[in-house]
């Protein structure tokens, strides 16, 4: 998507090879536009696959899966980094942020998914696929049904990419990321 | 705004006098067109306030701020509850949740705040106002000009709301509660 990749160009730090900071438009200031475009070609790609439910984590995935929300007209739940005290009843699971080097109780309360959801997963990152295992493993407990995924900026390179294709998700990423480091980002065209 | 309000009467489940929860349609299960209608509201409010960008919160008030920064075409920033490896240099400010019973540190990168932005302040709920100060203190250190306050659910009983008024700034919020019990909540008309 040509928009997001050129944003990225123009805006976008290489902290190292690991670490691309995006917070001018997507992890802290955010660009409303940009997400509806998003939003907009997410729609596109995925529009005939009945889904009924998008499913994000909190924070940076919440803005682009509000206007998917829009979009299809359906609910969105976000995925907690914590198991609050409000809630009795969730699904969890463990999820390790090597960013942060850090582990996270991930957790859904369980009246937002069941068994009836088809569900697409929308987020911002896509790295070693560690945030994305922790969903599945939720999905797969509430016994809905995860039929897609859309990425807005994946590192192509790290080993989320190639577990998803290999599980058989639906899959999009708007930007892929072939390598980068502090001089150059290298698109998958 | 009615919607909202009866979103809050056929959905909210009140723990205590102090906590309500509406996590079925914002603060873990999202409604986009509802949220899309408070943008709508806000925007009628405050569209002649000359408003350069829309600070808010994470988690729950990024929904409502993003559709905002749609409706006003600003950028919109949310507020950090930690201050992460990456930001070199951030405004800060500790606030203490009462719901959590903790303390987090409050960031804003400096590049996403300077003295020419008028700034309206979204957020999910308003109660104690601590999490207001914290912000309040964050946009004094950089010097923009907080102008206007919108919230979604205020507890009207609490001191967040007579501080606002108290230091003049515009404000509105969509449902106000006067009261709540386990039984029914209270809405100020």
């Amino acid at each position: 998507m040509d928009a997001l990749i050129n944003k990225i160009k123009n805006e976008g730090i290489v902290i190292n090879e690991n670490i691309l900071k995006v917070d001018s438009f997507l992890n802290h200031q955010i660009d409303a536009n940009l997400m509806e475009e998003v939003a907009e070609e997410f729609y596109n790609y995925f529009k005939n696959d009945n889904i009924t439910k998008i499913l994000t984590i909190e924070s940076s995935g919440i803005a682009p899966a509000v206007l998917c929300g829009l979009k299809f007209n359906v609910p969105v739940v976000f995925v907690k980094k914590s198991v609050p005290s409000t809630i009795t009843n969730a699904y969890q699971a463990t999820v390790h942020s090597y960013t942060k080097n850090k582990s996270y109780t991930a957790s859904v309360d369980k009246r937002f998914l069941n068994d009836e959801d088809n569900i697409l997963f929308i987020d911002d990152f896509l790295a070693n696929g560690e945030a994305f295992r922790g969903v599945e493993s939720i999905v797969q407990q509430s016994k809905a049904n995860l039929c897609a995924v859309g990425i807005l900026i994946e590192k192509a390179y790290q080993d989320g990419h190639a577990y998803i294709i290999n599980q058989g998700y639906k899959f999009k990423a708007l930007a892929s990321i072939e390598s980068m480091n502090e001089n150059q980002i290298n698109f998958i065209k």
